[in-house]
């Protein structure tokens, strides 16, 4: 007789995000570069003034805090949201341990084990951990690239939707298309969620993060939304603060973030040192997100650029976040991935990509795409693309798509 | 038609921690002097080093790390737990956000839902909270005062035993009643767990805290474990760094700890601060834990010798921890609690306890007792003391238990 573990173990994947850390790795030990392209890590310099404000605190007993967060950080990420357009109070903010906490926090709250959450797919790999953890399930609809990953007609919510159904989870901007849902598109998710009685979930790391002069709408701010909307939210992204864990759950259902609250108290309280950087951070001028907008926008052009100039790659152009979804001209974007660590180099470059088969639920769907994270500075990113182009033209197993065969028989 | 939260939102309890708060911000706002020794938050200043290291950090961009922590930390952290006198290689230390997840993950890892876990109370109550988040039920076995908290009889444990039972949980030293377990009261457990093929999870916290020259036995050290034991672990009151949420799941188990591990990926990685912090702790010199030992040990002694000289008031000698459980001649602990804070004062001062009926399962039980965490200097504790023997003489709801009554009437 053997000790087993649970079946929730058991499911828990290995993250989507490590499949190919082993060939990344082994290309680094044969003095390959590698461009990380992979995974949503910002580059850009976390700013200076969040890590000395945690230098300068005086701290003689770094004890544990209120469960809700601190009084003071909680304020001032008031004051942040107030500046972001969102008015909430204190005491709808519930201060967690990065975005990751307030997902699991959300989905122990608003669902029972059993219960529905709709997702369109696309999405982020890691609600699938959540929603084991929390023995959720998943309800996939599927957004098409043909589309540009914009939100699936109602009607096809609707079809999915059972008595077991309790939340629509979205994520605006979008991690892994860039897409930012329309106001109407979120209107119309809200009514649906008024009219079947469902949460209806946002998660907002990226909201400062969209281009060509347009704003994410946040769920806060729908009218008739009060009960509904639970927005996740980190500063992981913003910041570039991704080690500091700091995240909130924000909230007008006051039910919803009573019990959220209680789960809080389970694990006492969020991080300190993180939450005094949280504190410098909530204090950055506008001129902090202008900056870094232009750059990623910057990237993001170049990104797409090149890679719609590729011959069988197709790319929507993404509104915000910091990702490009791509259709690339071969079978399976994840042995093309490895492929590209383990047998390709262009004078002695590589890329890292993240086959996108993680971010579908629908088996086999997503086998041809892949996201493209552009964390790079632009010199970086136009050498990591030049070596994407160049693996493209070398790769044994390509295969053309057939709008794109023609183009290509028509050039010949 | 309402939104409702789920069931287990519902069950979860607000943390009996926090009950009594109210009363105190009342008392507070009276002007009255309160002592807390209602938590376990340690007044021992955080080792300046530590801080130190966090400000002398160089850090460009703070990142994730690794899901299972940072590779120097874990090294690090290795070379303490060696140190303790426990030899595990870095890859069987997960890095976790505080005790609080190790826990959470333990759990999640190793029982399913609807399975048992029993725990000898009075526990540490947020186990409740954790359990409910997992879906877990909380078989409890009595321990009693009049034994010091010792491990109940084995039989005991024999007795709730199903086929669901998956895990026995032991909090070593204890809090809440600060018992240390013996290596055979330890190794009796470990032979229960392998004849009926049961984790056992413990929660080390504490390790350094013992008194009176003795030392804790960790369930890593107990051989035949190397497939039951999981240890659960922080550095919150090892160096008084509560708010830094830094603490370790440690396995041999490989098995339990790959799909901790999984868990662990879903959160992407620790606090990465306090892992900065976590380097330096782990590099303290046996001195410091010398230091803080013998100033614990001082303060359970006088808590000891004045709870045990207040009339009625029943209190064994606790080995280790920082809390001391004691039997008060009052009727229900927690209005007596309510009456200190809202009703009485000493030379203005008055304390706030621990009623221990949050530290037992069992309805009725611990309705007499609190706990008192001694995380005070002397000269606070001494005053908070006085406080307690005179709320005791004045309380109109004292109760003297019968043995007391005969004393008492002897002395008549």
């Amino acid at each position: 007789m053997s000790l087993a573990i649970s079946q929730r173990g058991q499911d828990m994947p290995v993250s989507p995000f490590r499949k190919l850390a082993p060939f990344a790795e082994a290309a680094k030990q044969q003095g390959k570069k590698v461009y990380h392209l992979n995974i949503g890590q910002p580059d850009i310099a976390t700013p200076p003034s969040l890590l000395e404000a945690v230098r300068q605190a005086d701290i003689p007993v770094l004890a544990y805090s209120h469960g809700a967060g601190t009084d003071s950080y909680r304020r001032k990420l008031a004051g942040y949201y107030h500046r972001a357009g969102i008015e909430v109070t204190t005491d709808e903010i519930l201060v967690t341990t990065a975005g990751s906490e307030a997902i699991l926090f959300t989905l122990l709250t608003c669902l029972n084990p059993g219960d529905e959450l709709v997702v369109p797919e696309p999405f982020y790999g890691t609600y699938t951990a959540f929603a084991i953890a929390a023995g959720v399930k998943i309800v996939a609809i599927t957004a098409t690239i043909e589309d540009g990953f914009a939100l699936p007609p109602l009607a096809a919510f609707e079809q999915v939707i059972t008595p077991r159904t309790r939340a629509i989870l979205l994520c605006n901007p979008s991690n892994p298309t860039g897409h930012v849902y329309t106001r109407s598109e979120l209107e119309d998710l809200l009514g649906l969620c008024q009219r079947h009685n469902l949460y209806l979930l946002s998660d907002e790391a990226y909201r400062e993060y969209c281009y060509d002069g347009a704003r994410a709408t946040s769920a806060l701010n729908l009218p008739g939304g009060e009960e509904h909307v639970v927005v996740m939210d980190t500063i992981s992204k913003r910041y570039s603060a991704c080690g500091a864990r700091v995240g909130s759950l924000v909230t007008r259902n006051r039910t919803v973030f009573q019990a959220a609250f209680r789960f809080a108290q389970m694990r006492i309280s969020p991080p300190g040192l993180g939450m005094l950087l949280g504190e410098a951070a909530a204090e950055l001028p506008e001129s902090y997100f202008d900056e870094n907008r232009a750059e990623y926008q910057a990237r993001r052009d170049l990104t797409v650029r090149r890679l719609q100039a590729m011959p069988g790659v197709q790319c929507p152009v993404p509104g915000g976040a910091f990702y490009v979804m791509a259709h690339l001209p071969v079978d399976d974007a994840e042995l093309f991935g490895e492929w590209l660590l383990s047998s390709f180099s262009y004078e002695n470059q590589t890329l890292m990509l993240s086959p996108a088969s993680g971010f579908y639920q629908t088996p086999a769907l997503g086998r041809q795409q892949v996201r493209l994270a552009y964390v790079l500075n632009l010199h970086d990113l136009e050498a990591a693309l030049t070596c994407l182009e160049q693996a493209l033209l070398e790769y044994p197993g390509r295969t053309l798509a057939p709008q794109v065969l023609e183009v290509a028989e028509a050039h010949v």
